[in-house]
């Protein structure tokens, strides 16, 4: 297979720099992706009468008799580049390679598309198929597959719209929160993942051991394991001592919110908790930010400022995977999301939204009554019809529901005033 | 002990918003950090005679006869704020209580300082100590502590002046890491932390089970955990088989870059390796970028822009804790850094490498022989002599090297044309 050309830049700045005894570094090496081109407001009209080389992954392939359409799509965004490919176009002999998920190479001068997709298209003068794809055994081809489907083929589910709109919009999101946090003069703090602190009994932890290596072919012998009266010997553990997955950096962001101030962690955490559900994770990132010298008037402002900054970010950066997902996966989704974004946020306490909800004479389905739980329908209440769509926060919580907790320890717990 | 007050501006924003059913959430407070009073050009001679009030840690405090200087830090930057108390300050007789360690809020007015080591000062007109600190114990003191020392005093060393410019100075490399790769259109993976692959051998893995819980009182019985034939049970673990912290994030980058064109992972990454030496840790965190349709000039060139860039914004942006290093840490660390970033890489093979070394007729402690690694000496002379001091990168090594895999895998597997 010949490997991928250098581009003539780069060649000609190799040839002019070498020297016997060293080559300069050349440039960063800009590859023009799609995003570049039609991610703007004209949607590529300015690219118009240009030169582009597109590199990506043939999404469709559809022959005609004059010309051939192919659609290559670079990750860089949803849209694909719509190529048309002509007899003369070089290359056009390997057209039978031309498959879905092959990657391959464009060349040719950007014109305006008669197609109502998209706004340009690229009029392919050469064409190079980079790597093949077998049409009869490719998995992924231009019908909807199911997730449960794609988790079979993890290795090329991110070429699906789907799981790329989902790893740009997560990327977007990841950004978002550190720009916000850095913006308002917060530190970043990685904080410890192996730990023997079990942060306040947060959840169930996993061990972290060396003491069960495969010491056997077919597996880890049980008397292997060191042992002494019994027990496993932990002094023989890589640490020398039961060893855990943290479950919150919340110990560690503290110590230095006690000295630096303003500070956030944003890393993995772990619940080893059996709960197949949505809202239960093994593995998942986590946001802890730590203000010290601030009070639970700060701490809302501070959840209201960030969850409003990230929001309008992925809102204007994203727009055409959350479109896409407005349309496939949740319709209505911008709508919520534009609430959240452009309405202030409300906070009154756990009572006074206990008293707005007897008050309001409305029948619900689950009863209300000081030291219950809000379900689903009484949080909708408040938040569509009693203030018209706007975020609402409820604050000081009885503890007797135990299981808002979770939900709302972030804005009580990081009171720290000395 | 009295909370911390509201500032006055919040209690007005409440007063007049309540209503029974739901209070705006405020705007998120933008405590003033000494950073940026006396972080710019200026040194904060803008500021004279604003009034301010500063919130942090009391680094010292020098009682004289009529005046009394407390130096307060509050994390943002090295720099404290020395503050001047006269009797005439409101909260004076607590005085006593103004030691090393104990938090204060102190307000005041901005003034030009008659010292050296400061242009501005604090003259006080108002001081809250929100949190004592008793000086008999407080383990912090002004002198200087060892390493070790404060790693028994974890809680506090991240306000020793190495602590706190460690992790600002880590900030910015992580944020700057960040920016690079998405201001490059790079999007951000974050590839699984708990993993059953191995990554290509890449490092001694640790294991994550749930099957060792503590199951009685004094620890785990051996004979508790689950078996089956006397090899321990792996379908009753919490993944229903072996399961591991990553090594390396490269697989899971590598399907991503298949579909997004260019990718990087930073996240934690780990190695269960008994070796305890400065170049090994059991848990680090790891940049690993992953280019589609690049080759090998494409990897070079862009790790030496990371370098450049990341190295370029800490000697901008932290300069303060830079200059620290250099005089206390290592000295001559800014110099090595600006060649870094102000030169232009070199790059050559290893075979040109040793023809280099042997045409230099230097003599060297260590053999130079084709095959051989390159030890330090070889490499200084080759960035320091050779090139003046532009940074080198050597490729195409030999495989017989291994001991130069590590160093040199970033460069060359990230090779991805298919």
């Amino acid at each position: 297979r010949t490997p991928l050309a250098l581009s003539s830049g780069w060649r000609r700045y190799c040839a002019a720099a070498a020297t016997p005894t060293g080559d300069a570094v050349g440039e960063f090496r800009r590859r023009i992706r799609v995003a570049e081109v039609k991610g703007g407001e004209d949607q590529g009209a300015a690219w118009v009468g240009k030169e582009l080389t597109v590199r990506g992954w043939v999404r469709t392939c559809r022959a005609q008799r004059t010309v051939t359409f192919v659609e290559v799509n670079d990750g860089s965004c949803l849209s694909n580049m719509q190529c048309v490919l002509t007899p003369e176009t070089e290359g056009y002999g390997q057209i039978d390679s031309i498959n879905t998920g092959a990657s391959v190479l464009v060349e040719g001068v950007v014109a305006s598309s008669q197609g109502v997709k998209q706004k340009v298209e690229l009029k392919v003068s050469k064409i190079i198929v980079i790597g093949e794809s077998d049409p009869t055994s490719f998995p992924i081809q231009k019908k909807r597959a199911s997730r449960e489907f794609l988790r079979t083929v993890a290795h090329l589910r991110p070429r699906t719209n789907t799981f790329g709109a989902v790893a740009r919009v997560r990327n977007a999101l990841a950004y978002a929160t550190h720009k916000f946090f850095q913006d308002s003069g917060f530190i970043w703090v990685s904080s410890p993942i192996i730990t023997a602190s079990d942060c306040e009994g947060a959840g169930e932890q996993f061990y972290v051991t060396t003491l069960l290596s495969n010491s056997a072919e077919g597996g880890c012998l049980v008397n292997s394991i060191p042992s002494k009266d019994g027990r496993v010997d932990w002094s023989q553990d890589f640490f020398c001592k039961p060893a855990f997955l943290t479950v919150s950096g919340q110990l560690n962001g503290e110590t230095y919110a006690s000295a630096l101030s303003d500070i956030y962690t944003f890393g993995p955490t772990f619940r080893a908790e059996n709960s197949n559900t949505s809202r239960h994770l093994a593995e998942f990132w986590m946001i802890e930010p730590e203000l010290a010298f601030a009070d639970l008037n700060d701490d809302m402002a501070c959840a209201s400022a960030y969850l409003q900054y990230v929001v309008k970010y992925i809102l204007e950066n994203c727009k055409e995977d959350m479109d896409f997902f407005d349309t496939w996966v949740e319709k209505g989704i911008i709508d919520r999301l534009n609430n959240v974004a452009e309405k202030n946020f409300v906070q009154m306490s756990y009572s006074d939204a206990i008293k707005l909800l007897i008050g309001s004479n409305k029948k619900f389905e689950f009863p209300v009554k000081w030291g219950l739980d809000l379900q689903s329908e009484h949080e909708r209440y408040i938040t569509e019809v009693a203030f018209g769509g706007s975020p609402v926060i409820i604050r000081d919580y009885p503890k007797v529901c135990n299981a808002h907790f979770a939900v709302f320890n972030w804005f009580s717990k990081n009171l720290i005033i000395s």
